[in-house]
């Protein structure tokens, strides 16, 4: 078991003896060397009330250079954070590759430690979102450092009065760190199972007693440069920068999924008026839904996948018909801007994501990373197969925070494709609807088929399912797509919350 | 004056007639010529309660591509958008060069006109903020279009009922809805009076009646089509797009300033222990003023510029040296990114405000405008000489909500700058900080004199003011700034809020 105490002085001990300018200067050019080696890093300042996370961030920054990073003081979450899942907000706050993200106080604050009460069984659930994100990271290439800062219960007691002494820092004493002191060997405890539970290989856990701050700091460099040098000797043999860490699993299991050749492209609409007439029914019985989402402040996810020209838009564009455009927003996928392309993939996707009780319609998704850029070679054949795994996870995030996620592949034969890329073509107005990548794209039909089969085998689960639109006719495409969405949000209406 | 049920007729009558289905064609081309123009368009829907903005909206975006809008609904603002000045989160989303921004209910919201109270003195300074808002959007050339939705007192009152009426929709009527009817006279007085002081040339308000929807919807189309077509016919023909609205000016003169040449540098500290010691003093001084300006929610923007090599990094890091990390962030101004060229120049600062309480420190600023892209070409003249007004105001948005705001030039001569290049040359660790873009810099080095000297007599403003601080001596500097940033900030909180 993870012994607080014990680490510390193992910590300590391990520090390379250099001077403070000589560390500093050194800070300063791995900075350097990590901003070209474009490796992320991301430095979690946790610990004890009054064990200074401030000014011990303070001296670690004060050998960097600001262009490369960011300090993001993590509070209570706001009204307006808590309308998202937990992580929201410390995947928006990832750095980009090459820059320093430090976190003052982290996403462990999910648990709360301050009263010490032991681990329950419903914070299995809590920590396998810490793992989950901690590895989501680790697995793309992100530098983990985590800093725990260490003091004794007296020169805790000591701090707080010292503090309270003073005017202008006594409000800094809350009644919630008396009550830390009062309890610290239970507190102690709960932390040192906290700290065992999350001491993974891939973003293992450093203790500094900081009962000495220039000691202290001084570990504190020696820990960052450390783990700074290890990952640019990996990546300069060509390895992972990080050892593999435990396997995280989401508790969902892909269901048995169709072939896309097994599906019946033949089916279509009896007539135009009876189309008409079950669509406006349709869309009157999604406008009662989206408010009632509204009013139980359930957010709906909608990912739009298919062939180009199988109707995307169209389909989209009739149930944003139905929808209060106040409360949902179409977000359309392109390739990713500089500032994309330097995170995590599912960076982007997180910062879309719909508060709670309104609706987020993907045109075009995540799955770009098992499809096109699979297909397309933009991500390693490592990449897109662990993406499968990240992508489930990414999705239980969602469910398991109360979402609906609906997912669509809209399909069409090749047949169809020709027809309607023609069309396009030969139609003045329309002809910017097509272009030479579209072309490019259908030449790679068997290829697609593959990726899209294997995508929905591996990526098909219960609480996020695929939903295979036979699109051949638009009409019946798209008063199917409402059909199941009314049925999918009809479900999770009927789950108390 | 300004008359709304007048104007609704007058726009009615101004409808261009064309067909539903044309007229949605002609728009979705307009937006592709707007994207390819590069024009940015703000559309802002405002009305009475129940005047139908989210059909009305639904109806105009129906025909355009989610690709290249986006809407932007305004809700009561939330306690952390509070945190910042009343215009902040309407700058966030202004849209990129080419994009359409749909705003649902906008700026004119900091007026409370739903109980139809007359405007007193103390609301011309938020209609300045209108003004001033919308003037800095068309002088960058926004295309904005602003649509109140009107309805009659009977035709409100029977929409209440009705949808009182339904229970999945009673509950979107609130009280102040039944009061803004009940004052109806009263209210459409005062929405006169609004709409006439903010009517400007720039700017006009567009007024529909909404009691037909369908005929409302082809008003509306009828507007943004007019409006485009002429933006874009101005562009095609290398002219302004937006005529020129009234003179919008902020209540600050800037005062006498001194030239650069006018500048003693031979001052110096007198020995490095007297230097250590006052440093010291100066950094727990403003240790403290921190947490007074935190408990008082006063946010600080402190912004330097200067000559390359005038000592700006070793400045600014002697005042973080002084700061709680969590309450400051250093935020390095470089070219823009993709995203930020795309948009009006002081988006991206508004994008780094700090919240009240909080410290921003800009390593180089807002006035790069009338810097380095005066010098480099990067901007025209027109628009570097325009800028002065901009940031002027800019600047008043910040102080008049409270910041305290201080800009130092850090200065040096040129032998002093070339002593400082050779030196970084010839030390192999100091390499990187110098580049032959500073050696080119150095060659204007009288052009940059002259835009210093004007920047600063344009922009001395009392509660922004310019401080020049003689850098040949880096220690005097870094003191020299600390008194000012002290002095500055104690005179901040010795004003009561």
């Amino acid at each position: 078991m993870f012994d607080i105490f014990a680490k510390c002085i193992e910590e300590s001990n391990a520090n390379v003896f250099r001077t403070q300018d000589e560390m500093e200067a050194r800070l300063g050019e791995l900075q350097r060397e990590m901003q070209e080696a474009g490796i992320p890093t991301v430095i979690v300042f946790e610990g004890w009330s009054a064990s200074g996370k401030g000014s011990m961030i303070s001296r670690l920054i004060s050998a960097l250079d600001p262009r490369g990073f960011k300090v993001r003081t993590m509070a209570k979450p706001t009204d307006e954070e808590r309308r998202y899942p937990v992580m929201h907000r410390y995947w928006l706050n990832i750095p980009a590759n090459g820059k320093i993200a430090i976190f003052d106080r982290s996403w462990y604050r999910c648990i709360d430690f301050k009263d010490g009460k032991k681990l329950k069984a419903e914070d299995d659930g809590k920590i396998y979102n810490i793992l989950d994100f901690e590895s989501q990271l680790t697995s793309e290439g992100y530098l983990l450092i985590k800093i725990f800062l260490h003091i004794s219960s007296d020169e805790q007691k000591r701090r707080f009065d010292k503090l309270k002494s003073v005017k202008s820092t006594s409000w800094r004493v809350k009644k919630s760190d008396i009550k830390q002191n009062e309890n610290y060997i239970k507190v102690y405890r709960l932390l040192c199972e906290l700290l065992d539970r999350t001491n993974t290989e891939n973003a293992p856990w450093h203790v500094v007693n900081t009962s000495d701050r220039d000691i202290a700091a001084s570990n504190i460099y020696s820990i960052v440069i450390s783990a700074m040098e290890r990952a640019l000797e990996q990546k300069s043999r060509g390895l992972a920068i990080n050892p593999e860490g435990p396997a995280v699993h989401a508790p969902v299991k892909p269901q048995v999924s169709v072939s896309l050749r097994d599906v019946d492209l033949s089916l279509k609409v009896e007539s135009n008026s009876s189309y008409k007439k079950r669509l406006s029914a349709l869309q009157d019985r999604l406008f009662v839904l989206q408010n009632e989402l509204y009013r139980r402040r359930i957010p709906l996810i909608i990912a739009y996948e298919g062939w180009d020209a199988a109707g995307k838009g169209g389909n989209i564009r009739r149930v944003t018909q139905a929808l209060d455009p106040r409360g949902y927003e179409v977000i359309p996928i392109g390739a990713p801007t500089p500032e994309e392309k330097n995170r995590h993939f599912l960076w982007r996707f997180w910062r879309s994501l719909p508060k709670d009780g309104h609706t987020a319609i993907f045109d075009r998704t995540w799955y770009g990373r098992v499809l096109v850029e699979r297909i397309e070679g933009l991500a390693t054949e490592a990449q897109w197969r662990q993406a499968y795994d990240e992508i489930n996870r990414f999705e239980y995030s969602l469910t398991s925070a109360g979402a609906v996620v609906v997912k669509f592949w809209l399909h069409i034969d090749s047949d169809e494709q020709l027809v309607r890329f023609t069309a396009r073509q030969n139609t003045p107005s329309k002809q910017w609807k097509i272009t030479d990548e579209d072309w490019r794209n259908r030449s790679k039909w068997a290829d697609y088929e593959t990726a899209v089969d294997e995508m929905i085998a591996r990526t098909n689960t219960p609480d996020a399912p695929w939903i295979i639109i036979e699109s051949n006719d638009k009409k019946y495409a798209r008063l199917r797509a409402l059909e199941v969405l009314i049925a999918q949000v009809e479900k999770r209406l009927a789950i108390k919350d």
